[in-house]
């Protein structure tokens, strides 16, 4: 069993600041508990540069949870868990509030409670920790009437070849950091911190290495996430209000998939016939149709032979949204592993979705896709999970998912 | 059959600067091919801010390779190769001057020749791609009297619990970048380009972070890589002089273990037994003896009962040189894997050696500690491979290893 709860002091207080717990002195030592005098007497302040984006913190309270609306990190691991047989909703609120502790201390770059490594917590680099509950934890919990309409395993569709060692998990996490110490440290707290109670059925890595302010290449070259959510739509398109699910407020849910490129197929087409399998070009994403990233494709234009110039099998003409219900916010990662035997490559991208309602704005285009789109030669989805990812945590003495628990 | 490399064009010249191709005209068209109007045209030079690591380079050509002396970036890759069965000696000279071309493009921030995701060429982020040969090469070559003496499996230590997934090859590269999609970029050409020769035995990624000018923490939380070699000493301990092996001069050896660390274990104990372990304290690297990292350790000092400071038996007191020839370029990057069933943490070391000498240089030290070394509670070594490091290719029309070949 994992420490008593309870026990536990939040402290993540924002009176309790970094300078101060870095300075050492009485308040911080009953922080980090023994090891906070070793940890917070040396190093950092003489050696960091005066700004390094290594100590940058992103808010863990808040309406909603970090790690959706922030700009996205360059490293992430998703780790998805199942519970343990016979885990009981009092379990599962211990769980959450040991990982509300947790992330509380950890984003805003203090060891957790009982960290044994504190000294990889000093450098937070932007860290956030997102947890998301996959479909079987409602009825685990014992709560199946609150679980979302649209919370189920996605249907199976004629182009996935999905790998059970990459599909479903009834808990989520996602940490982001921009640094790949941190993402390891925080998933090894997050993971030792609750061991008795889940077993972790995988972790997926990613990374994305934007030029600074501009949009991120996949490993295909492209340029992937041109088209997306910008800040005024997140209350109609990516946060629930409450009307549909009542205790969700604020939270919204997380479709992730695990898309394999054919990298050695997809290197034999030319420039062009790349471009027109997406409907944007290469150099710098701009539409068939268009000079620049940003211009607004135009599926209807034809070429001089009266071709379409964005193919309607392409991509983007495929993927496009048939109304603005069809919206979400999209989210790439790369990934890049180990080759099997006899291959050169195992990459492709962790493809993430976030949406109110997964029926209505997700469903339909994935639907379409798996139907149409020139594109499904050269990737195919070897993973899937879908996760409700309950509101934010309002404050200390609050936990993740308390919503759905005391509503 | 790679294509044939002598219809290959070198042009990592230095006339040819990045400026000038990412401006586009007509000698940038004849060296990125096809894609090169559409790769230069757009994107990086109105969206980059005006400083950007991802586009900084370290130099290809000189008497030594690079990725040695270099300050080592944030990510790295080892891949290591097994020849296929009768690869010629002008096979592996067919390969060795492919890949000197394309490491000559890919860390100058140019597209490799035939490079299918070009895009992804653009942000080197210091790129440095070093190359090695193993023992069996020699053989292969038709060239074992060549090879240097301590070119040959390290003895089995009693600590070692060696899995031929990680032990052994007849070629290395290490791939080295500030951003994993480069290394990715990287690795993927120059596998994809040799891939009729040789077949990929393990991929080994790993990743540092240490504060801007400061020394990295493992994933145990300690300070690691305070000792090292500066400047002055690389001629002395790491390049070898052309003395011992005429053809090497320039040269070095390279000594990549695994060592998995038992977290679980390592997280028992308590913050004093740890600093007795390694010798040193967690919150700064400090020797026990002293109070900041660069302080000498002092191994003969006794505390008040008369019992040293610096235990005999921590990994500092055991690791230290008995004599300046056991000294040698000591590197570490953390790995960290998804767990297996049932684990926590898959999280270790990689630990680069480089030295003139494996054999007076490295391996009286891994002797010592596999005998007696506190730390080996907690570490294990599961990998095992060495290489000799070609010198540098002095400059356009040589390829890396011609020394060996040409002598
Ligand atoms: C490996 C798989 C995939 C790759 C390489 C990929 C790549 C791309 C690229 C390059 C674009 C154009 C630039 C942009 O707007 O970001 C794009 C657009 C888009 N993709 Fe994907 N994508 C993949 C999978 C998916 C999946 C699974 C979905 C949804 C189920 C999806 C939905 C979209 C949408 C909605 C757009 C914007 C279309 C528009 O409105 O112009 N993509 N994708
Ligand atoms: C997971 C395995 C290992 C860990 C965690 C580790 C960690 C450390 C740490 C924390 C230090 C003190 C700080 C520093 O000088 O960098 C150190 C020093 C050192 N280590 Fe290791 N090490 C490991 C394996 C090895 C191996 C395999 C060797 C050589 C065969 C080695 C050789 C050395 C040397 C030569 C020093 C410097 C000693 C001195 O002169 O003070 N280490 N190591």
């Amino acid at each position: 069993m994992p420490p008593e709860p309870k026990a536990r002091r939040t402290v993540a207080d924002p009176r309790l600041s970094r300078r101060r717990l870095l300075g050492g002195g009485a308040a911080a030592a009953g922080v980090v508990g023994a090891t906070a005098a070793g940890w917070g007497a040396a190093g950092l302040t003489d050696r960091e540069p005066a700004r390094d984006w290594a100590l940058d913190t992103v808010p863990f309270y808040g309406k909603h949870q970090a790690g959706i609306e922030t700009t996205p990190q360059r490293h992430v691991a998703f780790v998805g868990f199942d519970l343990a047989p016979g885990t009981s909703r009092d379990d599962i609120i211990g769980l959450l509030r040991i990982w509300t502790d947790d992330a509380a201390r950890l984003t805003s770059g203090l060891p957790a409670l009982a960290d044994t490594e504190p000294e990889l917590a000093a450098r937070p680099g932007k860290l956030t920790i997102t947890v998301g509950f996959g479909p079987e934890l409602f009825t685990i919990a014992g709560l199946p009437q609150r679980r979302p309409s649209w919370l189920r395993p996605l249907p199976a569709f004629p182009i996935d070849r999905l790998d059970p060692a990459y599909t479903g998990a009834d808990l989520l996490i996602q940490v982001c950091a921009e640094e790949s110490t941190t993402v390891a440290h925080a998933v090894r707290v997050l993971c030792k911190h609750v061991k008795s109670l889940v077993r972790v059925r995988w972790v997926q890595r990613g990374f994305r290495d934007p030029p600074s302010g501009a949009t991120m290449r996949n490993l295909m070259g492209q340029v992937d996430g041109t088209v997306t959510i910008a800040a005024p739509d997140f209350e109609r398109l990516v946060w629930e209000d409450g009307a549909s699910v009542p205790w969700l407020a604020g939270g919204t849910s997380l479709v992730l998939r695990r898309i394999a490129m054919d990298l050695d197929r997809w290197d034999e087409l030319d420039v062009e016939a790349r471009e027109l399998t997406v409907g944007r070009r290469l150099s710098n994403g701009a539409p068939l149709t268009g000079t620049t990233e940003f211009d607004e494709p135009d599926l209807a234009a034809l070429d001089r032979h009266g071709i379409p110039v964005i193919p309607p099998s392409s991509h983007v003409a495929r993927a496009r949204h048939t109304s603005d219900g069809e919206r979400f916010l999209r989210r790439g990662f790369n990934y890049d592993e180990p080759p099997e035997p006899g291959q050169v490559s195992n990459s492709g991208l962790l493809f993430v979705a976030y949406q109110r309602d997964i029926d209505t704005q997700f469903l339909p285009v994935q639907t379409r896709l798996a139907e149409v789109d020139a594109l499904n030669e050269w990737t195919t989805p070897i993973g899937s999970a879908v996760f409700v990812i309950p509101p934010g945590v309002p404050g200390p003495g609050h936990y993740l998912g308390q919503q759905l628990f005391d509503s």
